[in-house]
């Protein structure tokens, strides 16, 4: 009866994710995939436990195969599979579930037609992705060759019952390239998971802030914080410019949950509503966009110290050649005055990082770029190139719309890096504060 | 006598990375701060054996804590410090090294003078900082509140002994702020590893490649890794666009290692020398930006299906206004005619993804911002936007320098994210090309 489990289950169910490579451990590429698939297991009701990266070594993924596997219900691998990599997970499966390869004929006709559609013939490396160890189910790897592979392990064995036992343990091993990786989980995986788990319900709530640091918000909103139900938790992820804070719940009432939880999101609306930009997995980007389109209005940007990054991130925008019909990156002074039209004389008496200078930007880009709105900034983002009046770290950005032109300063550290993202983010939010005001 | 645990150090000294904090398990936050760690480390000739993400929670850091112990030598511990993380991980050590916490004057005297600076007096939970483990040495934090800690427990007991003893574990506790936590480990903790052990040598000498897919390059070069001595390890990396290769070494004897390993790579260069742009941690940016210098030239960007990304790579790199002048992101056709010179019937006849139009977008920007350089993209970045004759993937990139304009076309997938990153990576690698043979 799965009614049995189900206590168990809404209390206890956790995940647990192990990557497999030395590249990671050396540090050469950075682990993108573990924290996508987390996002996905609690989009689905699903807490991971631990994350684990572990070395191209059989014995130390077999050791931390049988770790998770006392904490965990499920477990997430990727990598160490296709041939560069010697199969190191598939052996190593095999000897974990004490069994051996076989060679999968749907697999291999899925790799020659892969490698057809090139005009290739199938190599005997490649002829390897076919082989997969006999216990477990191949899952569909649609944009390339390494098939997943999902593996059942039952804890209470229940050879007579038809319906799935939700107290097997389930191992999934996936591709390491994120891109297949992706796809994997989201046409294959995921369903096959809700399918085997009866899933609790995790509530999560991210408020997305802009133009306060984390321990000025936390002071301003602590009386809100301290009357936050025991059941919900809050925490804090500062990134360059931006605090996010999430609000998670778990529990057997989603109903409950989720109006307990929007009751304290409201509150904290109308606390502090001017640091408030979004939600969830929102972008400022995006967001901009999708005021943009609406208005049927049109951007352009003059950037000197973001160097482009401006653009790029309004461009990252699918659908964004809409509303933002193009940029100059003006990082000298002749081109600021060429194809911006900011005056010679400006330049001379106030300088490049000048509100005068940032205004003449964003007012010529506006002009001859021919949109609505325009964005502007100017400002040294170091290391170097910083005076007594102008340290490095001082920023000038403005925003000119149809009828107003708006400029702030700033000053920000000697990070180049980390200034350039910061002004970015501000820019784009201070043009968002002018179009939700329109 | 430290000369006995040296054969044991060099075969066996081994480092594990515990990321401590919910919002690595949630997917909220990319750890890059265990990457960057491992880099580190593996400078010093330390063996990464294992990194694990763990939650906010005493029993699973203190199980992690003890699982780490038995498999390293030295353990790195970054995040749950602060006084909105409830300090969790300073409550944990105490519990874990059977100690209580202690108010350090020092410390409380940084975290006065930091809030002095902005002119404000330190709260009560600030205030709490200053209170590490009664065992720990403290590690100085120069840019943050949160001080680092480090604990040593001996295996083998040596009271007598003057030296230090390499056999004693080490246990550091980091702030998980990327900023802070590099500071730290730069300044205080690489040198303070240095001295307690006796490090072996592991040589790693990064190849990178661009132009050539992981699976044809293996097999172009299938000889030459053949040939590679048992002691060499060869690992593919490959990210969007490109493929690095990694030879690592690990071993008694430097200067063998170093020169086996010299050889490879000379090896290599003579069989595939138009696939290498570098080495270790150049990127292409940084290269060209070092071959515009030397030879005083200058550059300028027109950019329609990149938006922006060539021109932030390219003045991501410190100095680059020495040699960038500035960049057009023409998404609009009237913006490439206006400010490109793009002819009206170069477009009318030929579209905006043609060779015609990116050959007249880069000699466009080479002639009106007045360099002596520039590269020009037009493509279908997608998803959608793509017809019969030219499907979404299809890129042009063009070369404008002082005696020739050279022009190619590309045809990629359909992932947006991954069209842009590959086009600006192998646009300026055609620069690059140019740059060498001029």
């Amino acid at each position: 009866m799965p009614g049995e489990f189900e206590d168990y289950l809404i209390k206890k169910m956790l995940a647990e994710i192990i990557t497999i490579g030395d590249e990671l451990l050396i540090g050469q590429v950075t682990d993108t995939n573990s924290g996508w698939i987390a996002t996905q297991l609690n989009l689905c009701g699903i807490k991971v436990k631990q994350i684990t990266a572990v070395s191209d070594d059989k014995a130390h993924i077999k050791q931390s195969l049988e770790d998770s596997s006392k904490r965990a219900d499920l477990i997430l691998m990727t990598g160490g599979l296709g041939p560069t990599k010697d199969d190191i997970t598939k052996h190593t499966l095999c000897e974990y579930f004490n069994t051996s390869l076989r060679f999968d004929e749907e697999v291999y006709a899925h790799v020659k037609y892969l490698f057809s559609r090139f005009g290739k013939e199938v190599s005997e490396l490649n002829k390897k992705q076919a082989e997969v160890p006999a216990n477990c189910k191949v899952i569909h790897n649609a944009v390339g060759t390494a098939p997943g592979m999902w593996f059942e392990s039952s804890a209470i064995p229940n050879p007579q019952s038809l319906i799935p036992n939700p107290q097997s343990k389930v191992y999934v091993s996936m591709p390491g390239v994120p891109y297949e990786m992706k796809k994997m989980m989201e046409k294959e995986i995921i369903p096959r998971i809700k399918l085997h788990f009866k899933t609790p319900h995790i509530i999560h709530r991210t408020i997305l802030t802009q133009g306060i640091g984390e321990s000025y918000l936390s002071e301003i909103i602590k009386d809100w914080e301290d009357g936050l139900a025991p059941d919900i938790k809050l925490a804090y992820l500062p990134s360059p410019g931006m605090v996010r804070l999430r609000l998670s719940a778990s529990g057997d009432d989603e109903q409950y949950l989720t109006a307990l939880i929007a009751e304290k999101v409201n509150a904290l609306n109308l606390l502090v509503p001017q640091y408030i930009y979004g939600y969830e997995s929102e972008t400022l980007e995006g967001i901009i966009g999708e005021l943009l389109s609406e208005k049927g209005k049109t951007l352009s940007v003059a950037e000197s110290c973001t160097g482009g990054m401006l653009a790029q991130k309004i461009t990252s925008i699918a659908g964004s050649s809409a509303y933002f019909r193009g940029g100059i990156v003006a990082y000298s002074n002749d081109i600021k005055t060429k194809m911006l039209g900011v005056s010679e004389n400006t330049l001379k008496e106030y300088g490049a990082v000048s509100e005068q200078t940032v205004r003449e930007m964003a007012e010529g880009a506006r002009k001859n770029l021919n949109t609505d709105y325009a964005i502007s900034t100017s400002g040294i983002a170091g290391p170097t190139g910083g005076t007594p009046e102008k340290p490095v770290g001082t920023v000038w950005i403005a925003i000119a719309a149809p009828n107003i032109t708006i400029a702030k300063k700033f000053l920000f550290g000697d990070n180049r890096e980390r200034n350039i993202m910061v002004t970015a983010n501000i820019a784009l939010n201070m043009l968002r504060k002018v179009l939700v005001k329109e």
